[in-house]
């Protein structure tokens, strides 16, 4: 039967790789890069360094276009399970058509694959699809939010208190959902115009764990213009920016 | 300057350990092995590994008893806060007359050290005593969650919704916080008794990663039994148990 691999690297920096991970890239026979778009070149980057240090060779790598998501549609859930359909549709056939008989195939994914990222849940739309069945494993991964805790030499949670993972669209109805709060997928600082964040810390980091790293924390009321500003300007600079934070507010 | 490493080791797999990990404790002249008493034998027993496995010689070990926990004080965060007084004072001591000058110490903390682990605040509690002054680093690993999750291959979130990770404890005040909630802490299947979660799907799992593993997934009207029965017996069998969940209520 043939395996699929899907592989956390961690979020950027290639020492977050696990020696499990090492070992996953390691037995694979074929890897598949899936192009997001000139503006994703350091992800893709990232994987090729792990790929060309840890894979065993002889290796193949092939690459694909990975369907965009319709991001002109207001209907985002839609918008994401129609994207999630055409990629299921790419998947299949690269599992098809280029895993060789009982070898190995593997996806390299961004930070942890339990965290925002669609590709077990494709993979599991492709086994669904009833074509050839086959085998796959998930290797846990550093995910953003690990790194950036790490960078900012802070706990993510308090005692005995929770932690709400979240993205800036849901930032607005989730700000009250506990006193220690993660945002990622946050096209701009939605922290920045809650009252209920206004005395809150925030420790914001963007390309963390990368050479582009940039951390800034303090209390929201003195540093949010401060990260809108250098957000900007390194979203100008990279052409996109990839940034993560916590909000801790005063505990209740 | 002494430097100090909290170095995050994984959740009990040792090929968790990450490549930024294995070259913190190669770096490390002491190591720092905190006794929890008899019943964590496994958590010691990994570090030692792990130590054995990519720390450089010369090298020291150094234990302490770390001071208990007042489990029988119904003020939960009260206790808490006195156990770590306590313990900064042996983390205080260790620092001064242990590590070299210039030399580094290191603490290998299981799964993340942002993730329900008191080291950071420890250590932070060390340095505003005032003594002599110290640099310190946070090297993330792979939590227990991010390991659960990928062991039953799933997302730990869905499509634009958020995460809740809260304590067995709280989950009666945090169910209604999000549709997927992580619970870590729980003295005994939190969720097996609470109405809001009968829907629900479960994905339970104990001694995630090491030779014990234990996973059960499936509604909590069909698997809640099984799991009681499951980590009850396990319990029995090492005299401690380690385990987690994530609640996936139907999306709202
Ligand atoms: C599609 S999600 C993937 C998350 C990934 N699976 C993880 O575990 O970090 C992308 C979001 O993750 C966060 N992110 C990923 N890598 C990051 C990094 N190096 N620095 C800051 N944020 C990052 C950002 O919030 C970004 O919008
Ligand atoms: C004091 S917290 C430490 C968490 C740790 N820092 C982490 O990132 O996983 C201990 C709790 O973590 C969870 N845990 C840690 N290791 C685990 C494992 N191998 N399997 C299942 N649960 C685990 C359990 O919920 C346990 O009560």
């Amino acid at each position: 039967m043939k395996r699929v691999l899907i592989i956390g690297i961690g979020a950027g920096d290639p020492a977050h790789l696990t020696f499990q991970a090492a070992a996953a890239i390691a037995s694979a026979d074929v890897f598949f890069l899936l192009d997001k778009g000139a503006e994703k070149d350091g992800l893709v980057r990232l994987r090729r360094e792990l790929i060309a240090a840890h894979a065993r060779e002889p290796y193949r790598t092939v690459e694909a276009r990975d369907p965009e998501r319709d991001r002109t549609s207001g209907a985002y859930v839609e918008a994401v399970a129609d994207w999630r359909a055409r990629r299921a549709d790419v998947y299949a056939r690269l599992i098809a058509e280029e895993v060789p008989e009982d070898g190995v195939g593997a996806f390299l994914v961004w930070g942890d694959p339990a965290l925002y990222d669609s590709t077990i849940a494709i993979v599991e739309d492709v086994l669904a699809k009833g074509g050839e069945p086959f085998d796959y494993e998930v290797i846990p991964g550093i995910s953003s939010v690990s790194a950036l805790a790490a960078r900012h030499r802070v706990s993510l949670t308090r005692v005995a208190k929770p932690l709400h993972i979240t993205t800036g669209r849901r930032l607005p109805a989730d700000v009250e959902a506990a006193d220690d709060i993660v945002v990622m997928l946050d096209a701009g600082c939605a922290f920045a115009d809650l009252p209920e964040a206004a005395g809150a810390d925030v420790y914001w980091g963007a390309y963390v764990g990368t050479e582009d790293e940039i951390l800034l924390a303090g209390p929201v009321r003195e540093v949010a213009g401060e990260i809108r500003r250098l957000r900007a300007q390194a979203r100008e600079a990279h052409g996109w920016v990839m940034d993560t934070y916590l909000l801790r507010k005063p505990a209740r």
